[in-house]
């Protein structure tokens, strides 16, 4: 039986309506480095974004589904493009402008790109690129910036202020299947090809409900929210499109994502609300120290992208800034967790512990755990496995051409649909996310996981050594064994049987998962963000490069799996 | 282009699964009257939830699309009820227990509903009724009552807790069409037959994600909420779907409606919010006033339903529990305005302002005014026309039959679709909503719309006049003219010119509004409701059975329109 409900489809031109009239008043600041930052309202955003959709369509011919580029920082630009190019049909595709430049290159001709909207600051990157750019036939470029270094570009360049001037400032946005794309993201895998996620303007529209929700980030137009992480890094976690729904001001720091211009602009400008990865605040953190601000009104802090320290959590809270953890990845739009302590807590010592999980799962967002034998996991807060999502906003597939099938690896989803996410975890009984490991390091020992971060973390808390990695290494009986790799600090003598002990007694390591396989080197090799490359590692290992030294084995022998003893 | 993203549906089902799980431990309490509450689980919810689809479907033979109409106060089985049959893929459909016998007859005949579930205390209304449905085959008592009122029904009887007790705690919910008939309601117009609403699965879940947004009800598991609006109203605006989204803890009065007990319950379960229509907290500030009470943790009171007088508002604030405003009706889910001020405002009576109007129209809800002529009209605060909206959770059509095309009056519903709601209004420049009438009750005078609210409000200043109702009048020359029947004082004397010259001088009502025709009455008849009831006041005028005496024009003769002068 059919209901008798209107058939409205969510449409993020619906949003940005509502936005640029409800709220008409409400502000985008970009942050400028100079004088006063600029001020534009939302009314005015919706004008310009309808030029923008008009000088798209009949100046550079945009028709629907095709690609449009941004390679921007976060500024108001950035922002009118994110409702233009989805409002007209059209699909947005952010660039992630600290990507190697073949990466990025690759990215642009697999999405096909036909235009690429740049911050004038970031021409010296995209000059030298544009020869390797297939598709592109217009740049337009905004903001300051050396335009000269376009003269030889074989693509139109146009000025982005010129090329809306005249336009209308209204524009009919066309009745969409809410299912179309968007907007488009790619991720940057440190294994094969980048794969792109298009979001549509369904998951974007629930997806922006959901950050709105009281339990989720819950701002309104009271408050202003200083967006640090990248509008190029899963649409700055919904928060210009979320924004537009309530009429929350932004705060946007264009270029200036240094401690000092960060610290300066939360003084002057008092957001009530902030979010970024960890080690933007770690920065911002170490100058507030150095030089006190007034950042009174930022209240409330989101931090995901990776695990927030716990000391850097406490030091902000001691400034008033109360951080919410919040997990997600460019497959899940991105909001999968938000770290809001139950209401039955009133011990200050295990609200913090609720405060350092991942967090609770969002309506919407629907989670299981799988082992490694494939099998279900139950929510006991003990059992770790991989962290499978689905939900209208999740990805189920990847991009393989606006009219080809999707591409879903096996090893991305399951055969039901589900993300796989790669994230391996404990979820409690009340639904809180704990991350251990990236399922790609967990090391499969006898059907059962050892946690390679569990033995890093051990041992990096003893005293001799500076760093620890621990890798997977294939083993004839048990499948996997770590492989434990030490930096041990300047003078430190501590042998191998040393520490493993010390795994044992003060790091709580269960006896099967002691590593028997040791090496030491002299650093550990790291990605081009600074994490382990655990990868290279494996590779050292492979190509024989690594000397291992082996003990005797702690796990009984006889034994089914290492678990049994 | 498609998007990458999973094509999962939004159903009630995954608010349930939701809600009995990550918040597993939030609470449904309902009142009794005497002794504790009865309280009872999220999780418990969510097992008997299952628990009564399961005996539905296996022992009534309830089927995909069948109507099971509940006949219930609000408490823990009706929200069992409120999930259990969309989540199997039935429909539920709230009987409105304050419906004349004959008109609730008409509707369960309507709805064709194949079961009753039905309160214990409620059986005195349903046992002479029963006779009448023809389509109930069973009838599921809960709750305390006296069960030999059902003795002689030709309906099988069932004792709720009997049905469910043995049955499974999980049911394998179906994957539905996410537009597919969830519940329904029907609208007791004073017009013609009731009129069916029927709300879809994705009707039900956006709404509920929208009450949540912190900008509209913005509810979390750190609150208890109040439910007064009936569960057979409207849903009881929503909330029992919005609080498993989030775990609030619901406080259901059950047939305790009166002001005692739920002063007691406020002081004893200290609820942070409550939702009721004015004339509730209109008893309930009266019982405060004799008996306070520590109502300290109620923070939050959401009144719909009817404008809420300026002075209960004061009298609320005194107490420390803000009153939002907020308005819709059966065929908007219902949230279609909420009045919280704009960020901007400063001054303590322009917020007032704005808290008197209905409200701003959050995302989702797009509205328009439409004059007398069909013309659009501004949102400018001062222009008057027929609110007309649109939007997923808002209704295009009346329930026709479960396989037959819905009805789409031209009265109700625009030729592009649009409910026209048949309510009269302005809307600022910043989207608040101020209603100034009903569509049928304003005049439409030469072109142009008079207020039959605003002559009343000044006439009911006048110090001789008790009560008084305007209603429209045919004119052979403007169509429309305002009849002003007035009720005086006891020994009051003053005559039609006096008040009209009142009108004009003390009322600011322009000179082309001014009524000619007047004629004094003994009292203004009233609806069931109370409200004047003005077809009867017109039927009386048409008839003949009023003495109108007719003053002199105001209006110039040789004007194009009354405004003209």
């Amino acid at each position: 039986m059919l209901s008798t409900m209107q058939d409205v489809p969510l449409l993020i031109s619906r949003i940005l309506t509502h936005g640029s009239t409800i709220h008409g008043s409400s502000q985008v600041t970009t942050w400028t480095g100079e004088g006063d930052p600029h001020r534009r309202s939302y009314a005015e955003i919706g004008a310009r974004a309808a030029q923008l959709a008009h000088a798209l369509r009949d100046d550079l011919g945009i028709r629907a589904d095709d690609r449009v580029g941004t390679l921007m920082w976060n500024n108001a630009e950035h922002v009118e493009a994110y409702f233009a190019i989805p409002s007209m049909g059209a699909v947005l595709h952010t660039l992630n402008l600290r990507l190697p430049a073949e990466q990025l290159a690759w990215i642009v001709n697999h999405a096909a790109d036909r235009v690429v909207i740049a911050n004038g600051s970031l021409l010296p990157l995209l000059a030298p690129l544009l020869p390797h750019l297939r598709t592109v036939e217009h740049v337009v470029v905004c903001g300051p910036g050396d335009r000269s270094l376009l003269a030889d570009a074989s693509a139109r360049v146009h000025e982005y202020e010129d090329l809306i001037a005249a336009k209308p400032v209204a524009y009919d946005w066309p009745e969409l299947d809410e299912r179309r794309a968007a907007a488009m993201c790619y991720t940057s895998g440190t294994t094969g090809d980048p794969k792109g996620v298009v979001y549509s303007h369904r998951s974007v529209y629930l997806h922006s409900m959901q950050v709105n929700m009281a339990q989720s980030m819950g701002l309104t137009d009271q408050d202003t929210s200083l967006v640090v992480v990248p509008q190029f890094h899963v649409n700055a976690w919904g928060l210009p499109h979320a924004t537009f729904m309530t009429g929350v001001n932004l705060l946007m720091p264009d270029r200036f994502l240094q401690p000092a211009p960060l610290a300066e602009m939360i003084e002057r400008e008092r957001p009530t609300h902030a979010a970024a990865v960890p080690t933007i605040w770690q920065g911002l953190l170490a100058e507030l120290t150095v030089r006190p601000r007034d950042v009174g009104a930022l209240t409330q802090v989101t931090i995901g992208g990776s695990a927030c320290p716990r000391s850097l959590m406490e030091a902000f809270d001691k400034l008033g800034m109360r951080v919410c953890h919040a997990w997600g990845m460019t497959e899940t739009s991105p909001l999968g967790t938000i770290a809001r302590p139950p209401a039955h807590v009133t011990d200050a010592e295990e609200e913090f512990g609720y405060r350092l999980t991942q967090g609770r799962f969002p309506a919407g967002v629907e989670a299981r755990l799988t082992g490694p034998g494939g099998e279900r996991l139950p929510w006991d807060g003990a059992s770790a496995g991989e962290l499978e999502v689905r939900g209208p906003w999740i990805a189920g597939a990847y991009y393989n051409g606006p009219d080809v099938q999707p591409l879903r690896p096996a090893d991305k989803f399951s055969e039901d649909g589900w993300l796989k996410t790669g994230d391996v975890g404990t979820i409690s009984p009340d639904g809180y996310l704990t991350l251990t490991d990236r399922a790609k390091d967990v090391i499969k020992s006898g059907g059962e996981w050892i946690s390679s971060v569990d033995l890093e973390n051990a041992l990096m808390s003893h005293p001799d050594v500076a760093e620890a990695a621990v890798v997977a290494v294939p083993d004839d009986r048990w499948g996997e064994r770590p492989l434990a790799t030490v930096v041990l600090k300047e003078g430190a003598s501590a042998d191998f049987e040393t520490l493993r002990a010390f795994l044992a007694e003060e790091g709580n390591i269960a006896k099967w998962q002691l590593p028997e396989r040791w090496t030491v080197i002299a650093a550990v090799p790291k990605t081009s963000v600074g994490k382990f490359d655990k990868k290279k590692l494996r590779g050292l290992h492979k190509s024989g490069a690594l000397e291992v030294t082996t003990l005797a084995p702690q796990v009984r022998r006889g034994a089914e799996s290492p678990a049994a003893d």
